[in-house]
């Protein structure tokens, strides 16, 4: 039902009666067919109102521009709306940085080459060479650059470099550099991290080994955005996985990268179709799995 | 968030442009406030329409009477809808029907009294007396019909005449016989069963029995709407368990028990809750637990 | 399969070749038969030995009390094992402790009451009166000792006092008074506490509010033996459930006494099967659900 | 703890007493270590008795082939035993037949790749071409086996040409044509299939079509031995996935398609590991995941 037609408005404001008449009469007079629409909101009063629709664009009697200006002008306006418009057709441009590891990366790669996943990968980029070949064997752009303990600004720099101009996304695939807060700067709520652990459990390093120690029962990963705060930013999905005394340290990791790539595949798929709003440091996600 | 000013509406009629406008504006002229839509078209062209919303009815500037009365002349005629508003204050008249295993009737009546589940629990008929003292010890009303091979006739009157007048809502809670056509109905798409397997595997007798013969790897439950072809009504809902060799029948039952227990309490509660539409012989459930 | 007649074996102590030979033969020649045996060693070499064994004893050739002399001269001894048999005829004497919320009691009172849950529940005690009637109503002992800033001590006494004697294990079924290190010095291992997060994420008081302003996509509970840490005793079993952003704090806690109850229902069950071993703050639990 | 100095055996016979004691005594005068041990009786009287244990074989007194003869001799004739040994160095010799689609065949690739499974993929058979590219990236030998209506006696014996002389296993990869009982006769329990439902529903043809024309709530995928009867051969493995009325057919087969290739992987991994009884057309394995 994705189909190439699909448009979707993503809306939050403050609540208020009549929000959802006086969209959906603009989008009526304009000839946009409502095929989906999820809304919710925060509270029975004075709560955040919250909304993804999917609209039918074949029918439109305008331009999406002139659709877009109108919208901004006669409904968004007047409710102080944070809103987007996205096109179905227009892929997600999206580069993906990755260390050694290459489940995640190539769990991507793969649904992108059967049509399952709606991104345009652009480039991929490592701190290590180990990825290269994979990468070129799905017919995607590979760029090595190195970091070392000496020149961390330098390849930030650089790597800001291949993403500019027409980078909508960034995925970390297992890259293990911490980004600086300029770089983070540079795609507010675009970066998507793939986290080892069920979080908050385990914030840091190595939390396989540290959930083996602890005796957990069931293991996790996280998909969230990457914010200034390591490890805190809004979490887009998780999930998880019974384990038990049989499995060691390996098995865990192994595990959890199977975990790992489907949480990542889920939550930049719904990046990629405009399912995700921001609401107080949380995700509002209008999409079921 | 299912405060006592909430009301629900629930639309199915063939897609068309100008529906969610329609309603919407209909109801912000009266007074309502939409807190909660979900919509779904079945196909982008030519489907069918589904949609649940909740409205808070405070601000109403008419009585819900004259309300529904506008709506069906104004809305729902013109797009010729099936639809329903239904008021959170009203909970449903609900009687069970149960044999001598108590696991789901207990945990309705469990809920029941917590508030977890909004219903009215009128009347418990059991062709048995086994758990007559644990509905007694809820305060509930409990009235015992056997059934033998002569009387089954009369006892379904007697079963109609006891559930006349009042009853929104007939849950088979492992009730263990048969209903006939005329009895069903009386309440169509208002009798809820719950079938101890994940139909539709192991229709009809002795589900757990013939998994262990199987060597199934999961079992499950299913609630369904009841019709007149047995085990074969709209699902309302199922859920299932992991199960291995070292599982014996009994346990496989005993697993099943926890089940059915939880997936019909999520069936009553939905239906309870106005989150269930039928298309085509299936649900559309407006829910996520 | 858990039948009257069937006894356990726990062991771990340092691996050596000829264990399982040594102990099997032992049984073989006692007139015991085994008919469940899982063994498990940490480490190929250098581990732990860690096994639970089921053996019938309707063909023992000795008394219960001599087998156990005979076991821990020839065969605990040399290897210096930590070891245990129990008789599952023998359930085990609990106690119940509990504040106002009934959720946990009452699924183990019920379960208790169906021959689900091999242990005699021979008081439930309580700082509260809230639960007294539903405790009452399966015949089970209540005792009311009511906790306040000053009597801490006297009120740990006096539970002392009710448990002297004859108790096998103490639950903590929502008990929501933090118990001294004296208190947890009289049961070691034989406390099991219900935590209502999915540990270690959320330690500490108001995990279900916590969870939602995270932004959690899933939450859980954790069943644990009490140490003197808090939240920190080896964990014996979780469980988690979905959650969205359409589930407020209410709902989170709601869903979480679901968990909880399964999740304290099943540690207990486990334990009064004889199925946890300790080893390194952790359990191995020879079980499967 | 896949080590590769690990050996498996794998026993099945009517239970008697004096059967672990008896085994676990011969393996440790030969010098082989216990290093994990899991035993089910069927029955506590009469039953069955099945049962895995690995030991470690750097300290064997004697050779393999030796140790075998005297297992035959000594232990498993008296007892009249099905029993196998196996070593996890020996990797089990793997074809793969497919059709065109590549997701199942894949995951085992990617997998063996990444030694995550431990078999030797010898061959891929295919009656399209579609996946040739694929296969040859991962260095693994493609043959083209084209079937019509015409030739599929001759296309059955070219296969069985191929995989004459060294198959230890043939894995169904979403192989479309259904195989002759000639054919299945040359590996007994050596095949196995995925099946894209949760049999035993939806037996045969198309069967994510009739899951969402029925309605069910939750799809799911099987894995198991191929015998004369289709779909009816013993289950190894099963997974699910909850669907909703949002879910297309499309979007069914694609969850499917995840369901799948992680439930062939799991059942071809417990093949290769030994840990598959067979008892009364059931699967008894001795995993968890």
């Amino acid at each position: 039902m994705n189909t190439e037609t699909t448009a979707r408005l993503l809306i939050s404001c403050d609540d208020k009666p009549g929000i959802v008449a006086t969209v959906s009469n603009f989008l009526y007079h304009h000839g946009a067919n409502i095929t989906a629409l999820d809304q919710h909101s925060s509270d029975p009063e004075d709560g955040t109102f919250l909304m993804r629709l999917e609209f039918q664009t074949p029918h439109l009697n305008t331009s999406q521009s002139l659709l877009e200006q109108a919208f901004a002008e006669n409904v968004a306006k007047p409710y102080n709306m944070d809103w987007k418009i996205s096109y179905a057709a227009r892929h997600k441009r999206t580069a993906i940085l990755v260390s050694k590891q290459d489940h995640a990366l190539l769990e991507l790669l793969w649904r992108c080459s059967r049509g399952q996943l709606p991104i345009d990968i652009t480039q991929v980029i490592s701190n290590h060479t180990d990825v290269e070949a994979a990468v070129k064997s799905f017919g995607a752009t590979f760029h090595h650059v190195p970091v070392n303990a000496g020149n961390k600004v330098q390849a930030e720099n650089k790597i800001l470099e291949l993403l500019s101009g027409d980078t909508d996304l960034v995925v970390l695939a297992r890259y293990m550099q911490i980004l600086s807060a300029n770089f983070i700067s540079h795609f507010p709520n675009r970066i998507i991290n793939i986290h080892h652990s069920f979080l908050p459990a385990f914030v840091g390093a190595d939390p396989y080994r540290r959930a083996a120690e602890r005796g957990v029962k069931i293991i996790g990963a996280t998909a969230h955005y990457v914010t200034e705060d390591l490890d805190e930013g809004p979490i887009i999905e998780q999930d998880v996985k019974r384990v038990s005394h049989r499995h060691d340290v390996e098995e865990l990791k192994e595990f959890g990268r199977d975990i790992e790539r489907n949480v990542l595949a889920r939550a930049v798929r719904w990046h990629a179709e405009d399912r995700i709003l921001l609401h107080q440091n949380r995700t509002v996600v209008f999409a079921e799995w």
